[in-house]
């Protein structure tokens, strides 16, 4: 019998077709490989293909200049602007303003045939210390409400250049989707006066199933209610709203799990593209007591979302159980 | 300068970057085309293929048995089943419930090449009162509380048999996308006592800008805050909560307005894979001044939804009065 769970964040009901299940074999697989050969802007060396960087991690050498091991620089083609006033107005019934906000690229290594999943801990470490460091600047500006830090692997996932990096993209507005993971847990602290991830967190390590590895700080699990194949969370254990508060010791860590979930994600599912996203609370807001920062891993594995988006409504072919218990037992 | 808009029914907002817009050509285009040449199950002479009909619509024959023009059955690999209760419980903090509802299929012609396009108008109306039968039969059904009428057209869509055909899933639960839409609409309806659809095709008539065609009884309009480029919404301009409840007339003139903008956008774009989606009212409750139902189409042009599916958050690259003048000026 099919099963209707509900995500206990958002309420979002969810189909889980537990009787046709299916296993890694079973999904188009389409192994990420990297190619190489074009003249590529992130590459060492032709740093003067980007804009001038806004932040680098470097061994040696002047700023734009080889030496690197991670930079920041702005999106040659941004979908926002720095510059200008919002300059909020209506056109009728509706509502619009300018196009103000920050769009940066981070890209992660030197080496163009670098993966996250490849590389050493030290050096995913650096990713999020840049996803720190640019978040506390960015957040000076008033006028940015939403920093969003994700990335797309994979052409498959719509990463349009292959060599490895993420993208931050800051916005004068929270978007509808964060508010309502946000207004979900509020609802859930107003009647339990706990947070719903804390709860999470609790209960997942408690039974195991979900669980695909875990440490004093963060929780590597299978939700309850996935909208998609494998889709992986990591949850501190700790509560905290804002991932730009993280300390030392969090960013080592989480590093050291990012790095080894993606890499029993490669060996499962034969290095497949996935979409990583921080779920974080808004920038100019005070911590929250009842929003948990957190990282959500989905892996492109259908060739299509075509009922997600035609209908809104999610159709999940794989138990949760079943795919934690594969990336378990997978290396990582 | 990109522009930031918000749809007014949902709160979302979406960035057009009206300074790098794409126009049709720009897209990556993979026209539709019906290969044939396998067994279809769909096609007339394999009604054995399918599980006995629930409803067709015929010239002449038996029941399961050629001379149908239209043909519904249910869906062979169902997402739900109609047996069975609902069996409601939690599992901790968790909440699930039995998979009861119903997956359909409707056949819209026995003609393995046909698309909806390229039929004549009187089968797209048997399509629309297909949805019109099939739903006022299952809303008899307490259990099922909303009801998914949609189609996915060519294989980029997440169409997995060519043969032309649509979909319907009724639910036990409203699906929290629907649920913000109709939210949204009260919210809009509280404040200025009026329907924000009939507002948005009134303003959408007398401004014209972003018109596609418009009829005495149905506006198609790209909408303000498009998510996705040449996005397109087939409104009807006289107020009404539930599609089922359409009379004779409206849904005549539906499949004229619907086959038209289809037939625009297959030439504007060359056949592209597309979402056509029924918005409607939850079928257990009553006519709701504050909700207007509508359709939703939406082309598939570009090759992933990367940034929103990994985001949440929509970046659209054309400015709906531009892909609106495209329409307008295409042959239908």
């Amino acid at each position: 019998m099919p099963e209707l769970r509900k995500d206990p964040v958002t309420g979002r009901w969810v189909i889980i077709t537990t009787d046709r299940a299916r296993r890694p074999a079973d999904f188009l697989r389409s192994p990420v490989v990297i190619q190489g050969g074009r003249i590529c802007p992130f590459c060492a060396g032709h740093e003067q293909k980007t804009p001038p960087e806004l932040l680098a991690y470097r061994n040696s050498g002047e700023a734009n200049t080889p030496g690197w091991r991670l930079r920041c620089v702005p999106n040659k083609f941004p979908a926002l602007r720095v510059e200008g006033e919002l300059d909020r107005q209506g056109e009728g019934l509706y509502d619009k303003m300018n196009g103000v906000g920050a769009h940066e690229v981070i890209i992660e290594s030197p080496d163009h045939f670098a993966t996250l999943a490849e590389m050493s801990d030290k050096q995913v470490e650096d990713l999020f210390w840049s996803f720190r460091d640019r978040t506390l600047d960015l957040r000076k500006d008033a006028r940015l409400r939403y920093i969003l830090l994700f990335k797309n692997h994979g052409e498959a996932a719509g990463a349009t250049l292959e060599h490895t990096h993420s993208q931050l993209i800051a916005l004068p507005v929270v978007p509808r989707q964060v508010q309502e993971e946000m207004d979900g847990a509020r609802k859930y602290f107003e009647f339990k006066e706990r947070c719903v991830f804390c709860d999470i967190a609790r209960q997942e390590a408690s039974t195991g199933q979900r669980v695909v590895l875990e440490t004093d700080l963060f929780l590597a699990l299978q939700p309850y209610a996935p909208r998609y194949p494998f889709e992986t969370w990591i949850v501190p254990r700790r509560h905290s709203s804002h991932f730009e508060l993280c300390d030392h010791a969090s960013l080592q860590n989480l590093a050291w799990v990012t790095r080894t979930v993606l890499r029993k994600l490669d060996r499962v599912l034969e290095r497949p593209a996935y979409h990583l996203v921080v779920h974080t609370a808004p920038v100019q807001e005070a911590p929250m007591q009842h929003y948990h920062w957190h990282i959500e891993i989905v892996p492109k594995l259908t060739k299509t979302a075509g009922f997600e988006l035609g209908a809104g409504f999610h159709i999940n072919p794989t138990p949760p159980e079943e795919s934690a218990q594969y990336l378990r037992e997978a290396q990582g």
